[in-house]
């Protein structure tokens, strides 16, 4: 097998340390035993010195052999099918893994990071609130009823979808006891604290050379 | 192959015709030569009766066999699987194709989407305008190069892109002459106009049984 890269930022704010996206692929690699290597573009003009390897000036990307891959949930998609441990293989645990995969994007995601950004951004009871507080209750009432989003088992769904559900800002928009019960089981997943430990440790040795 | 069932609506008010996300899969499917069948699960409490095909109460939601999928761009991606029309086979071409579709759902619907759910609302110049002028413009530019997203063919990667970019509010904020070119482009195949105008015919057609 080709070694796997996972390429992010050499550094950012502390703020962020702990939720930029590289931490979806270091935790699915870590899930599922593959071995991989981070590398770093710079932070710094980051929204023009990498165009060529993401079109949005973001990280993650990812590196397979041949294979080059940017988005986040593209990558973990590109990841799951090479471990059982993230994506069942029989058809139906596959396309419950794929359309929960999903749903944490464009049904929940799609909502909560416009909603934080409008609110980071000052407008702090803006028009999206009540859509998402529809869509986390709608979420709420599924782990309400089951342990794991699809297939009976942690997926990659599961680790998506706790990344999302995770932000503080989500985390603290109303109550929801099934959902933070998931988001504190998913992410108590020795693959995730180590994931997590990883990347903030990465930034915190960056502070150094930066100064 | 078992027969594709497509589940959508049994009605809709006339603004939301030919836009109805059950369009993406009859797409998908005429591009293909996938046969497929078309049933409906009722519109009125839409909310309330099928959440237990579809959490959110949307549509649609595809069955292919034992399986059922929900979300439609896993729907897509689930439907490329099954032809090299909608997903190339080669491992660079298809992980290109993976990631402009994850991002036309990740990093341009994401921003659309509640861009134009508050312009509706009535929060016309809302804090979303920025962003989405951002990412439409990085998308500018990556379609002034080249006639496809991924591996230099039309994928779903296309299917999907287009299908986000040519609403119409989204489509009139700014003039990105690229873009529309790629719209047009898209939205002019013989597949996308029959599946559009089945779409409009299906709805229509229930009009008069709703009388």
């Amino acid at each position: 097998m080709s070694e796997l890269t996972i390429w992010t930022y050499d550094w950012v704010p502390e703020g962020p340390r702990g939720f930029v996206r590289d931490l979806r692929l270091r935790w699915a690699c870590e899930e599922a035993d593959l071995p991989y290597a981070v590398r770093t573009i710079p932070f710094d003009d980051r929204e023009t010195n990498h165009l060529a390897h993401q079109p949005f000036g973001q990280v993650p990307f990812l590196g397979d052999g041949q294979v080059e891959i940017f988005e986040s949930g593209a990558g973990l998609l590109h990841l799951a099918r090479k471990s059982e441990k993230l994506l069942p293989r029989d058809s139906v645990g596959e396309a419950e893994t794929l359309q929960w995969t999903v749903a944490a994007l464009s049904s929940i995601e799609m909502v909560t990071v416009p909603w934080w950004f409008l609110k980071i951004s000052g407008d702090e009871d803006n028009g999206l609130a009540g859509w998402m507080g529809k869509r986390l209750d709608q979420l709420e009432n599924i782990l309400s009823e089951r342990e794991w989003l699809a297939a009976d088992r942690f997926t990659a769904a599961d680790l998506l979808m706790a990344d999302v559900l995770r932000v503080p800002l989500v985390r603290s928009f109303g109550n929801r006891p099934a959902s933070e019960a998931y988001v504190t089981r998913v992410t108590d997943r020795p693959a995730f604290r180590k994931a997590r430990a990883d990347q903030i440790a990465h930034f915190e040795a960056a502070d150094e050379k930066r100064l």
